[in-house]
């Protein structure tokens, strides 16, 4: 196990990519990470203006997207087009060899149709399996694979998945492989006690923690989907999770964001 | 030269990805082409209805898209995005290994922002070179490049190339390691002499021939530079260039369209 190399997955999240200024500050460290390395991008934010642009009123159930077919074509527009294809110019510009990818594209990342649930949530993709032997081949040739949040299911129907998923499923993957670090990027510092007090940041969350503050409330919405996909993955075999502000990248072994154990 | 494997370099245009039983039968007939392919793709249609529904006028001038940044934003979406992303997913659901490329992707088309014109094209970028290795390393694993017309400066500007043009020089970069067959698929039978019949055919066009085409006015505005690519690509060493409809790839060596030939 100790002699498994490190790969480094960084998720970022849509306040970062619609902010030019934050974006090229995250990239330039993104870009200086040593090692095999993945990027995994939302977009959502950008995603909901262009559906209002268009007449779609976005439609959200518990911090997920419901994804009819209109929004279907409009967020893999945004996240496979628009966000992707910008993220790897830039990383391009900055000497990584970035190579875009949706689930489709290699067959890397196959997915069904949600189905069985009280929501009908569309055309949202839960992924069954991700081919990390494609990916750590990619990686072995120094290519920096950059995902977006779009998958299929093999009969042609692309799906929408949850960026955080796509991260923890292939970092579960890649575990096979390589000793994984994951860091879910956002704007704020980490989890805090106080959502509106950057200062009141919980440094560690175990399993047993997690459950007293989703009970108090504490731990609400977006962030327990981001916080379930962060413990499947250490289950799985994934070395350490970091939910931390983007700047986190330019420390070393990624210290001051929120990190995440069993 | 007789050694070399033989490339098949298939272009669609809007009018068969915008048609869903066209596109089908098209992609079932890609899929059951043999040895290395390569699929490259327009979709301004697409594009243009996109624009007009968020209220920007399309912007064309002898046949190429004047791309502001507004357009360029549209573009990337459409081509890197939907129409990529959903040939991908339909090729892998027939066996095609598929992967989705702009130049940005591994750096493999890189261009520059077209200067010194009499027309601003704006975000319009003119190929500086194709990665022929990169390109082969794909083709030798099985993978089906599928590329649409997006580009890069290696700066991380996105740039807009006509996706004729990219047929071409990516059909030149690869002549050097494998003979190399362009086929131009459209919804009409080839080049006729009157557009309004397709009884017209003109099964093949020599230089000589087409400058006479071009002098009557048989050849006209948006079949010119597809021609002019298309003679480009013979210099440089392509073994056949064909435009045909896109049911030519249904018969054995490419029969009922026209040829063209240096």
């Amino acid at each position: 196990m100790a002699n498994k190399e490190t790969l480094n997955i960084i998720k970022i999240g849509g306040n970062i990519i619609s902010n030019p200024d934050k974006l090229q500050d995250f990239l330039n460290d993104f870009a200086q990470l040593k090692g095999p390395k993945i990027l995994v991008h939302g977009g959502g934010k950008t995603a909901s203006t262009l559906l209002e642009n268009l007449g779609i009123t976005p439609k959200m159930e518990q911090g997920r997207r419901i994804t009819d077919a209109p929004t279907l074509e409009v967020v893999t527009m945004v996240y496979a087009g628009l966000i992707n294809k910008n993220l790897v110019a830039h990383l391009q510009s900055k000497g990584v060899n970035a190579l875009g990818l949706s689930g489709a594209d290699l067959n890397c990342i196959q997915a069904h149709k949600r189905k069985n649930t009280a929501i009908d949530y569309g055309f949202a993709g839960d992924v069954d399996q991700v081919d990390h032997q494609v990916l750590s081949q990619l990686l072995s040739q120094n290519v920096c694979p950059v995902f977006c949040a779009i998958t299929h299911d093999k009969k042609g129907q692309l799906l929408n998945t949850n960026a955080d998923t796509i991260t923890a499923e292939v970092a579960k993957a890649l575990c096979k492989i390589y000793s994984v670090q994951v860091v879910y990027c956002f704007e704020k510092s980490g989890v805090l006690r106080n959502p509106e007090d950057n200062n009141s940041l919980i440094p560690e969350i175990n399993s047993a923690t997690y459950q007293q503050l989703v009970k108090a409330r504490i731990i609400v919405n977006g962030m327990i989907p981001k916080m379930d996909n962060a413990f499947s993955t250490l289950k799985h075999g994934v070395q350490a999770v970091y939910i931390a502000n983007a700047t986190i990248l330019k420390t070393k072994s990624f210290n001051g964001g929120t990190k995440v154990c069993l």
